[in-house]
């Protein structure tokens, strides 16, 4: 019995022109007759809808297309630099900022390094300046800007946009959408970092059919999760779901910096990999780990382990070893209960060479449930550096549609 | 960019249609001018939609309310009877049968013991004449049925209502829904058992806002989940959502049925528990059990050793905590996943007292990440021995409302 939305005819009119303007962003060019086919409109309707985007600068001609017999029709597309997404992503190591198109066509990029992270008023100040570093050059009105999304690593409040803890960063409640907001001349949205790089991962170049459910785990300095159902991103009850770094998979392991023992993050995470890396360095027990840290173990990081494991160093073989068993049971138990079709593994770990993955993937294989309905894939992303700024800009527009608030 | 369904005035006829209906079930008696206010219509629509549900014979005269100034209203209320739904929860140890009114009001209820599960197609046989059995002193048309939701144990296939897989019932690809539309006169709908019951224990009665994430775990011969988001059942790409019995909680530990190692349900079901209080009472370790058992220890079941720890004895109590620390762990896991604002815990090791249910929540506090923004309610199931099938009819009504496929 479920609840359907009042209709009327404002309504109805809204949802025409946003159907039709899907089509030309996802299908244009393309002529009025096959919009009005595939949004299952009638051509008049089609027609005034076009012309009240061309009013408004969001459609151009393309010229005539190939006649199927009477007069070549005309061909249509979006306007791709008629508006802009700005998204950004606040790491630990590297603030990363990007403007996307409305056709999310990526047009600009920047980044550097985070730096010191206190006192937090400042560092979102530093921010506001790099939005704007790369808003300046773009030479466009503001309102051309439809806003900023903005990924953070931690839990974030999804209706205020506070930070109610940020392990990663060591912030508590810090109310980041309200400092942004009071600092930039276009909206703002907050969501939590796993989330946005799984909105950008779950898409597919050159996919039409947005129906699959994708899981998205980010193996870095932590580790966290987001999930994708369709278009939409599954945000649970209060805005704390995917965080799959904090589930016990060693019972009375090691402390986790969230208070509890044998957390996925604290046995398997870059940090843990690499604090298992150290401890090996100083003991001596690796040659290869001794070798690259120059002798001073507390330089040890990840990737240093992961090179001494793909040069054969036993110790730092087993590290690897043992982090990918870890991860392969987590991600069987989230697949257990999520029944996704596509599982995406990304972040600083995968970017380690095909060691990992395989080793990951054997230890799924080994502990998930076997009988299921699903083809499942597993993949490593495919987003590169820029996937989470990506994926804020995705929140962005997500929210814009939504709400039907696109400025058309 | 999510697609928008495409909307005429049909659509918009329809939709109002089923605002009203929902109107009169939830918050009848009503009068015409509240219906209007509620589902923000004018009063000649809802007056016209009205007249149509008269006409149906959907909704009747509860004679005049109180006036507030002017002639006193009429006051209209759903006509409960004018259609039914039947709710099948095929158990590995008992088939119940519940018929409910349109007001989610249960009229009729009946239960045998399973019995023989093979042949199969004998078997469903004998699920169609329980449930022509209860239809009969009904006494009503056919077609006041509006269908039969059946909950079964296992892996449904969506599309089709095959059972591709049921380890409580040792069944392969059956074609449940194809044997029972054979033989049954009115609609049938198949779904996981597990996921019927959650639909259930999501509604709280009286509480007319349903926007929790609800994680119901049935807690019996296996361990399985369901998922409801708002009104809504979260299934998964597949249909194998929720199988948290089949996450590894113990590396290494006993073998599952499932073909893996350490599954939570090979440690805590009560499958498990029974295993685990046999071998107690074979080697004498439990003075209660072998009393209890009158020394056959292989009639030892799950129950038994619920008494036995509930009157002091150590081995079982034993028994008990561990399996209450796995479970505990099992749903950390999922919560830190799905963020749920209400976990509820049902089925048959619920029903031997408050014991097991502080043990769990006890655990599940250890093994649960602290920081989060949610106020998490961890409840005991309360729809009794019939709420699978009670939640079979709301998968069945689930079904037609969100495919208008009432016949009104």
């Amino acid at each position: 019995m479920q609840q359907y939305h009042k209709m009327d005819k404002v309504q109805i009119a809204r949802i025409n022109k946003y159907n039709v303007l899907r089509c030309l962003i996802r299908n244009g060019p393309i002529n009025r007759a096959a919009i009005a086919k595939r949004a299952d409109l009638s051509i008049p309707t089609v027609m005034s809808i076009i012309d009240d985007l061309f009013e408004k600068g969001m459609v151009r001609s393309m010229g005539k297309g190939e006649s199927s017999g009477g007069k070549p029709p005309e061909m249509l597309e979006v306007v791709p630099d008629r508006f802009y997404y700005i998204g950004v992503d606040i790491g630990r190591t590297a603030v990363r900022v990007v403007v996307n198109d409305i056709i999310s066509r990526q047009i600009a990029c920047l980044q550097e390094p985070a730096g010191e992270l206190f006192p937090e008023k400042e560092f979102v100040g530093r921010l506001c300046a790099l939005v704007m570093q790369i808003y300046g050059p773009l030479h466009v009105e503001k309102d051309r800007i439809l806003g900023a999304g903005i990924a953070m690593p931690g839990l974030i409040e999804n209706e205020t946009g506070n930070v109610l803890f940020s392990p990663d960063f060591g912030w508590n409640n810090i109310p980041l959408k309200s400092w942004l907001q009071a600092s930039l001349p276009f909206p703002v949205i907050v969501e939590n970092a796993n989330r946005a790089l799984a909105l950008n991962e779950s898409y597919v170049p050159g996919e039409e059919d947005h129906s699959h459910t994708t899981f998205t785990v980010n193996l870095g300095y932590g580790i966290g999760a987001g999930l994708i159902m369709g278009e939409d991103l599954y945000a649970g009850a209060s805005g704390t779901s995917g965080e799959i770094g904090h589930i016990t998979v060693d019972r009375g392991g090691p402390l986790c910096q969230c208070g509890n023992r044998g957390c996925l993050e604290a046995v398997a995470s870059g940090a843990a990999i690499a604090g298992q890396g150290r401890r090996l360095a100083e003991q001596g027990m690796s040659p290869k780990l001794v070798e690259f840290c120059g002798g001073k173990p507390e330089t040890v990081d990840a990737a240093m382990i992961f090179r001494a494991a793909n040069s054969g160093d036993g110790a730092a073989l087993e590290i690897i070893d043992t982090a990918a068993e870890y991860i392969g049971i987590g991600l069987s138990m989230a697949i257990n209960v999520l029944d996704p079709d596509r599982v995406v593994l990304c972040g600083g770990l995968m970017r380690n060479g095909p060691l990992f993955f395989d080793r990951i993937k054997a230890s799924l294989q080994r502990h998930q449930m076997r009988q299921t309905g699903r083809q499942m894939v597993l993949t490593a992303g495919a987003g590169g550096e820029y996937s989470t700024a990506n994926g804020a800009c995705r929140v962005l527009a997500n929210s814009l549609w939504r709400r039907w608030a696109l400025p058309i």
